[in-house]
C-alpha cells in the first residue's frame, strides 16, 4: 500500500509551545520525537519508505526535511493551505504518476494511537478493502459522548474478513443529548479523517465533484519530479478553495463507502487537555498530575506542567491547572478550559504581537 | 528623633522573586521601589536624613549604598544575621556615640502602612513620650483574628496627651479561638516590632539583660567611623546569640513599657497572599486580580499575576492562582497557600540548588 501523512495543519491549539513555524505536527508533546516521526514510525512497516508520502507546508519544509533525511520518504510540499480534500487530491495524483495502483492511506500527521498494532490491522483490513473499490473510512469507536468530532452511521456489515459496514451517512458535530444516543446506539462511530482508497478511486471522484480540480492535478502530473513543480502547484493551488475532504468527497459520492472500526486508543490531541489525558495515560503520577520536564509539583492534582523553556518550575497546591512555560511565552490556564486558548492568540493578532505567533 | 530601619532580613518567602542576595525588602513589590526606599520615604520628613539609620546585612551593602547614594542617611552594616535585639543595640550604641539623646524610633524595612499620615502621627507621639522614659511600641489595631503575629495586651491609659496605655504583658501567637476573644475584647495589639526609646534607655536595659553584649558594644564605640569598626563588629557579633528585641528586652525589662494603638493600614507583607492583599487594596482589577508586568488575564478571579521575567503571560480562567515569573525560576501556587513556599526553598536547599535560592 501506500501511505499519505497529512501534515499540512498550522493549528496554535498548542500555543504557546505551538507557533505559526512550529505547528503541533512538529513538535515533541507525547513520545520523545514530532508527532509527525511517531506517526511515520507507527505505520513504517506498512510499506517501503518510498511509498510513504508526507503532504507538508512549505513553512515547515526545511525541518522536516532534516527530520527526514535518513529515510526514503517522499515529501511534497503544499504551497499554501487548501484543507484535505487538494492535499489528498495531490498525493493521489503523485501515487497515479508513480503509476502505482495500490491503494493508498490517508491519515493526519498530528494524532495518537495507543495501541499502534490494533491501528496498523485496521489500516491493512482498509487497504485490502480499498483494493477492490471504493472508499474505505476507519471508524473510531466512541468511548464518550464527544460533541466536537463529527460521527459516520454505520449500515449494514460487508466484507465479513475484514469486519468493514457499509455507510448510512456522516453527520456534523452532534448535540450532546444526540452524541449520548449516538453512544448508547453502537452504530455510530468517530471520523477521524482517515481513509483509504486507489488512486483510480479518488481521482474519479475528484473528476466528478471538483472537476476544476481534477484538471489541473492532471496538467500537474507532467511536472511532478521536475524544477516547475512547485510553481506549477502554487498556480493550481491559488485557483483552488478551502474545502476539506470529507466535505468535498465523502458526502457527496456516489460510490461504495466502507467503515472499519477500530478500538486503537486513538484520539486527536486536539488541545491540551487532550494531550494531558494522552499522556495521564502513559505517565500520570499517583495525584494524576503530568509533568514534562524539569518541575517540582507539592500536593498538586490533576494538573499539567510543561516546562521548556529553560526555567525551574515550582507548582504548589494546584488542581488542574496548566503549566506551560517556554522562552519567550507562558500560559497558565484552568486545564479543561485549554480550548479557549483561541481567545489568547486572537488576542495577540489583534495587537500584532507577531514574534509571539 | 532618630529612625533606625532594620533591613538585615534575607527571608525567602517572596521566592522566586526574593534570593539570598535579594530579599524582600530590596524588591519593588509594592510601589515602585525596593520596600526600603519606601519606609524610607515614609518616615524622612520625620527626622534629618543624618539621623536615619539604616541597619543592613553585608550582602546587601553595594545595593543599598547605591540607592540611597544620594541620600545622607547613615548605614551600618552587620556581618551576619543575629535577630532583632543585637541590631538595636548596634543603632542604640551609634546613636549615643553621636551624643545624641533624643529617642530613637525602630521599625523594619518591609512593612507596608496604607495611611502614613496616621503612621507619622503615631511615630511622633511614640518619640514624645519615649523621651520622658521608659520603651513605647506601636500597636496595630488588630483587623482579623490572626494567630501568626504576637500580640500587646494593653493596661490602664497613661499620657493622654499621646493617646498610650500601658502593657500588662506580650503574648506569643495565639490559637484562633484565643485570637477571636483578644479581637472582640479591644485590649489587644499586634505586634509589629516597631519601638520608640531613647539610647540611654536601650542601652541600660542591654547592660541588664545581655551584660556581655552591652560591654562589648561599648568596647566598639571607640572604633566607630574608623577602619577597624567593621572587625570589631564581626568579632563581637560572633559572641553574640541570635535573639529578638522582644524576647531579650521587651519580655524582661522592669522598665515603664507603654503601647500606642496605631490604625493605619499596616501590614508585614509576610506572604504572596499578604502582598496581593496589600496591593489589591490599591489596584485590583473588577475580577480582584491583581498584575505586574506584562500579561493577559481572562476570566482569571482573585489571582495575582507576576511577570518579572522578561515573558508575556497569558493567564486563562485561574481561581487564586499565584503565578510569579522570573528571569530562571517560575511559580504557580495556591494564592492562599503560598505561605508553603518555604517547602519550595527547602527542596532547593536539599539538592543544592544554590543559583535558585
Amino acid at each position: 500500500m501506500n501511505i499519505v501523512i497529512m501534515a499540512g495543519g498550522s493549528g496554535t491549539r498548542f500555543w504557546p509551545m505551538s507557533r505559526g513555524r512550529r505547528p503541533k505536527q512538529l513538535l515533541n508533546i507525547v513520545g520523545g520525537k514530532p508527532m509527525i516521526w511517531e506517526t511515520y514510525q507507527r505505520v513504517k512497516d506498512l510499506a517501503p519508505d518510498e511509498r510513504i508520502i508526507l503532504v507538508i507546508g512549505q513553512e515547515h519544509e526545511e525541518e522536516t526535511q532534516q527530520l527526514f533525511d535518513e529515510t526514503g520518504v517522499r515529501i511534497l510540499v503544499e504551497p499554501m493551505g487548501r484543507n484535505t480534500a487538494p492535499c489528498i487530491g495531490l498525493a493521489a495524483q503523485y501515487v497515479d504518476y508513480c503509476g502505482n495502483e495500490d491503494p493508498l492511506i490517508i491519515l493526519p500527521a498530528d494524532h495518537y494511537i495507543a495501541h499502534p498494532d490494533i491501528f496498523r490491522q485496521a489500516l491493512s483490513a482498509a487497504a485490502n478493502l480499498a483494493a477492490q473499490g471504493g472508499i474505505v473510512t476507519l471508524g473510531i469507536v466512541p468511548t464518550r459522548p464527544e460533541t466536537g468530532y463529527g460521527y459516520i452511521h454505520r449500515d449494514k456489515p460487508v466484507a465479513p474478513e475484514s469486519n468493514a459496514y457499509g455507510v448510512r451517512g456522516f453527520v456534523e458535530k452532534p448535540q450532546l443529548a444526540v452524541a449520548e444516543e449516538y453512544l448508547v446506539s453502537g452504530e455510530f462511530y468517530w471520523n477521524a479523517g482517515i481513509f483509504a482508497a486507489t488512486a483510480g478511486t479518488l481521482l474519479r471522484e475528484f473528476s466528478i465533484h471538483m472537476p476544476l480540480f481534477a484538471q489541473g492535478l492532471k496538467r500537474l502530473s507532467s511536472s511532478f519530479d521536475t524544477s516547475e513543480f512547485s510553481s506549477a502547484l502554487a498556480k493550481l493551488y491559488e485557483e483552488t478553495e478551502k474545502i476539506s475532504f470529507d466535505y468535498a468527497i465523502m458526502e457527496e459520492t456516489s460510490q461504495s463507502v466502507y467503515v472499519i472500526p477500530c478500538q486503537c486508543g486513538w484520539s486527536d490531541v486536539g488541545s491540551w487537555y487532550s494531550l494531558y489525558e494522552v499522556r495521564r495515560g502513559r505517565e500520570q503520577d499517583e495525584d494524576e498530575n503530568v509533568k514534562d520536564g524539569e518541575s517540582l509539583l507539592l500536593d498538586c492534582q490533576g494538573s499539567f506542567v510543561v516546562s521548556r523553556g529553560g526555567r525551574w518550575v515550582a507548582a504548589l497546591g494546584l488542581r488542574k491547572v496548566l503549566v506551560v512555560d517556554t522562552e519567550d511565552a507562558l500560559l497558565v490556564a484552568d486545564l479543561e478550559r485549554s480550548q479557549e486558548i483561541k481567545e489568547v492568540t486572537a488576542y495577540l493578532e489583534a495587537k500584532e504581537l507577531k514574534e509571539l505567533l
